[in-house]
């Protein structure tokens, strides 16, 4: 285990428990919620992104125990939340849930491949695989889906259609490579697939779903290129949500459907590969960052978040 | 156009109609539903087998121009069948859906590349692109699941599980590549998906449903490895049937769901592979012919079919 303090999503290691390889104190670290083992079938494999040593689930416990590391004044047990828990000056982690970085990387923009921006960059890059040239298609154009579009930008895509809405979205996502943009409220008798399928002259290469509704996940799949349209899903549905498509369908148009958890990132390797990037100055982190606050500040923080007024803020902890 | 003739699956040209390259009178050649004009988005594309100018559709006409061919004696129009209509001793046939084979190969082998057999493995080979050492599980042993198990075989899979509700399935399996079988009537408590995740600690890699029943679509994916198992439909559900995931796994397992339409296969350029295969005694098509029959015994050659008796007759036109 380890103990490490500081700022949401970046921390600085403060001491290394009993056999774990990997980091050492003082070590620059990013806390991540999707275990990287690296030693199980599923970490080992480059298929996919998923630790089948710790398959994640939403639990108060540290994931290898089962215990919590924390307590109150009173002695009273405090819940972890999803293996990561930065929301203190100090928190403890598992090896299998941190990644350590580049000390040289501003930690207030290092600290956004902790979860969002990653999910959204790295489902345009590693789940879907754009090609340069290709027509992409962002279904919620919110923090998650403005990151696939600067994803899908870094991949080369040509055209990228955001559809929200809310038609202000579309100034905001210019920033982020969207290049078209479809208000699914103003479609008239139209579906906003039938509207995508007109734009696209048969449909987009790859359609990702950000808001985590079942009805457009099928309208992303509508909207997918007979042959070899992609769709990808990220949006987190109702619990017991069912998505119903077509059998006929899914048979005869050559489409594929596939979910994005972590933006099938391999934390350890892919967040240092991010990372160089934005120092490299090809990925944007910046212009996600659209508040910075205070720890004493986070309720504040909470309320643009759900009111939609920030993108990503940045927490500081301590000084 | 062309008109063709002789045996079901394997033709000769007997003529060639104007502005139509690529073939000549006496070329041997095999008809194909799926269209592969070579020239539009679809068929120029790598990443699928769908061609845009002749989407696949069942018509009583030729695709280009929606009229007949056919006239019986008295002069009433009679229909072609999803664009190959070889029943028959004369055929005529759109430039689209025929490819020009190597002669030598003997016929009643070649003719099998006409739709099942290259359904099966081609699922296996280019849809699923099933890897050597892994896991594949099949619902269904029919033609089209053996056709997918030899195409797994192929393409050197360790595991081949069969799943069928007739256990004497296992032994013609065997012959195909099926290394373990379970009979989904026969699992006491257990579902199929939860008997095949305890038999490959975690769930197949590849999972083909050959059957057409949504309820099986769902069994494996179910049954699929999280983090990159794929599931593939083959089977023709009922019209207006729907399919229905969990949203939560589909976000949450990494697994993938497509079809595969003629087993993803571009006729022109992957049936004559798949025949070079045959004669460099790779693909064995032996196994797949039960019977051969004359055009007049037709009648009985589907009674064979219905009743499960037959995996591919081969029809003999003319001696």
């Amino acid at each position: 285990m380890l103990t490490l303090g500081f700022p949401w999503g970046q921390l600085v290691v403060e001491s290394v428990g009993e056999n774990v390889d990997g980091v050492v104190e003082g070590d620059v670290v990013i806390p991540h919620f999707l275990a990287d083992c690296t030693e199980c079938v599923g970490c080992r494999s480059k298929k996919g992104n998923l630790c089948s040593a710790f398959p994640f689930k939403i639990s108060p416990w540290m994931p290898r125990d089962q215990t919590s590391r924390f307590k109150d004044l009173r002695g009273e047990t405090i819940h972890h939340f999803v293996s990561v828990s930065s929301f203190s000056e100090y928190t403890v982690l598992d090896i299998a849930h941190v990644v350590k970085v580049d000390p040289t990387v501003p930690p207030n923009r290092a600290c956004l491949l902790s979860c969002g921006v990653s999910t959204g960059v790295g489902a345009a890059w590693r789940t879907a695989n754009v090609e340069v040239g290709s027509t992409v298609v962002i279904f919620g154009l919110g923090s998650i889906g403005l990151a696939v579009a600067e994803g899908a930008r870094l991949c080369g895509a040509t055209r990228i259609i955001g559809v929200d809405v809310i038609s202000e979205k579309f100034e905001i996502g210019k920033r982020f490579g969207v290049t078209e943009f479809v208000n699914s409220k103003n479609c008239g008798d139209k579906s906003v697939s039938q509207i995508i399928i007109d734009m696209t002259d048969g449909g987009a290469d790859y359609c990702f779903e950000c808001v985590g509704l079942a009805s457009l996940v099928q309208e992303a799949y509508a909207c997918c290129r007979k042959g070899w349209g992609k769709t990808i899903v990220l949006g987190v549905d109702q619990p017991g949500s069912q998505l119903s498509l077509s059998s006929f369908e899914v048979l005869h148009s050559g489409k594929i459907l596939m979910g994005s958890l972590f933006g099938g990132l391999k934390a350890k390797s892919d967040i240092p590969i991010l990372l160089k990037r934005y120092m490299d100055k090809e990925l944007e982190l910046d212009k996600f960052v659209t508040h910075e606050m205070k720890f004493e500040e986070i309720n504040s923080a909470f309320d643009l978040l759900i009111k939609g007024k920030c993108l990503r803020c940045v927490i500081w902890m301590g000084e």
